[in-house]
């Protein structure tokens, strides 16, 4: 099932296997947000006229004030991150490189794809002195681990150093309250303070780092707005580095609806605190569905938890024959991770199914 | 203007020097058919929900039919053909390269961009035998400039053997009658026709070629179909090569309502030869208009035409200050390339703009 799970294939795959109308499954295999936004109306002219600069700017502006990146930051647009993750690894010429494990795994891949020695590590320390390129998804998927932002600058300042680069991955930065990282928020300058969050949350992101040499941060949009389909993300580093990405990309490679909904949506302060507050709920709902039938998440972010159980293959099958989607891992047959559920009626469907599948799987 | 005309941008650049509200103005200044079909419904989930690999081989599968390309053909989608031209020159080392002059001007600029060492060449004779990555457009923008199939497959034939490649891009062969090559069409399994329009009009395109070593075709969606905003293209050639290509932009690189409404503009046969008449009956309709103001085009397609005026600036700025926006070539200041109007309006409307101007230039 990995290529399936792989190009977000992963219901069409298990619809096949375990019947079920598309309608009656209940699609918990992603961190997206389940409760996107409305869209903002469409003028016409941005299906039926090339992207225009003017809006590429506004997006990138409105990109800008969401993730508190500052005014010395570049930013790379992009048809969604998983474009960026492809080109970075050529970016650089093949070398040693080392990814976080266990971690979102398309990284690893790209740059193995790209002729660069992989090496993995599990903690900041244990990466090699001679790696280049170095990937940090944080918070991490799945586990939902974060890292000290001192540390992760340092890294950077190293490998700017050595001519190397850190893409620093924050995929699902947005809905992260951060909270872990709350005690290095004194250090000044270091830990960024997400304006459009600030009042309730301190932000766990980086963004407002990026622009000095050796760090590349990602940013996503779909996933806490809900609208992956779109495709749009962002790099925010040097600019010399970022006009390189774009360059690469050559104009226009973000459509121009999806410039205009990003834009209106990132802008939408009231909107992003009500989607941020749907977000909180929804995981609370689902935490409370998974503590009732006696789970309790090893890690996760708003958008996920991750469940460690002793055989988690059997639990994806009671679930899936429930016609509920999870995620499990090859690498990890304790590992089960599942986003989101949209609302109560939700979460008691999630709390039985979970009960029920696990009672078989006990007996 | 350059920099404002590359990116879509010459419209805002005009208004600003010129004057006039954005409605006031009829932009000429592209290729891109003025007159789109409707857009289908759109199902909410092609936003929420990555692109299901079921709809990019729907999509993949539509393209074949349209452009008559071969089951042996590997398709590589994109967001836009642009994104293409950035990215090819990458596929080869840096080595000698050669573009068609003039041509569009974006195939040199990222092959240089890329370190390739480029040569321009006026006539496929003229290529440098050792190029190894050749760019060919066909029609050509902005003459509508043809090329004998027989000799473009040589010539892909003659790099395959050398490991290099020959680009084809047909931005406008969906467009084109094709009659300058209908001579040719006898040669058996050199040219094709493309089954759309088959019974209308023989194809001008070589997308059925596509498969054979050392040529890949380039196709643009949002030209002929009037939804440049969308951004949607393909590559068309052997399946190892699409595969590298699409490898190089990860999955997902076309959004999800991209691929839904080209998908289904190119599967409704009818609405695609409704709209090949409406962009003849526009094609025709500026040229009466050109005729009357006593231009004959020197080159063109179906959907722009070229003009050789005296001097081409000044005809440029006479459109402009009567808020008709046209395209002019810093490198022939005799030329000025002009779009398709929309209907009788407009083209009475540029007949008297034309009128007015070359009669100010004649003063």
């Amino acid at each position: 099932m990995r290529e399936a799970l792989h190009h977000g294939g992963a219901l069409d795959a298990a619809i096949a296997r375990y019947g079920g109308a598309r309608a009656d499954w209940l699609d918990l295999s992603t961190g997206i947000n389940p409760a996107p936004p409305p869209l903002p109306p469409l003028d016409p002219a941005l299906w039926t006229r090339l992207p225009e600069r003017a809006l590429e700017e506004r997006a990138r502006g409105a990109l800008r004030r969401f993730t508190g990146a500052g005014a010395g930051a570049g930013i790379a647009l992009a048809p969604g991150t998983q474009s960026l993750i492809a080109l970075l690894p050529h970016l650089l010429p093949p070398g040693p490189a080392a990814v976080l494990f266990p971690s979102y795994e398309e990284h690893g891949r790209a740059l193995a794809q790209a002729g660069h020695h992989v090496t993995r590590f599990a903690d900041l320390g244990d990466i090699p002195p001679e790696a280049r390129l170095v990937t940090l998804v944080s918070p991490n998927n799945p586990d939902g681990r974060r890292f000290d932002p001192a540390s992760v600058l340092a890294l950077a300042d190293r490998l700017a150093g050595q001519g190397g680069l850190l893409v620093l991955d924050e995929a699902f930065a947005d809905a992260e309250p951060g909270a872990g990282l709350a005690s290095a928020a004194g250090r000044p300058g270091l830990l960024v303070l997400d304006e459009a969050f600030a009042d309730a949350e301190p932000g766990a992101s980086l963004a407002s780092a990026a622009g000095r040499p050796g760090l590349l941060v990602l940013r996503s949009f779909g996933k806490f707005f809900g609208l992956a389909g779109l495709r749009f993300g962002a790099a925010l580093g040097e600019p010399a580095l970022t006009r390189r990405i774009e360059a690469r990309f050559g104009p226009w490679a973000v459509s121009g609806p999806a410039l205009a909904i990003a834009a209106a949506q990132m802008e939408d302060e009231a909107g992003v605190a009500a989607l941020r507050e749907g977000i909180a709920r929804r995981a609370a709902l689902t935490r409370q569905a998974l503590a009732a039938a006696g789970l309790a998440p090893v890690g996760g972010t708003a958008l996920f938890s991750l469940l460690s159980v002793p055989d988690a293959a059997k639990l994806f099958e009671g679930l899936a024959r429930r016609h509920i989607l999870t995620r499990p891992f090859a690498y990890r047959p304790d590992w089960l991770r599942l986003g989101t559920v949209r609302d109560e009626g939700e979460a008691e469907r999630l709390k039985q199914a979970l009960r029920a599948a696990l009672a078989e799987a006990g007996g």
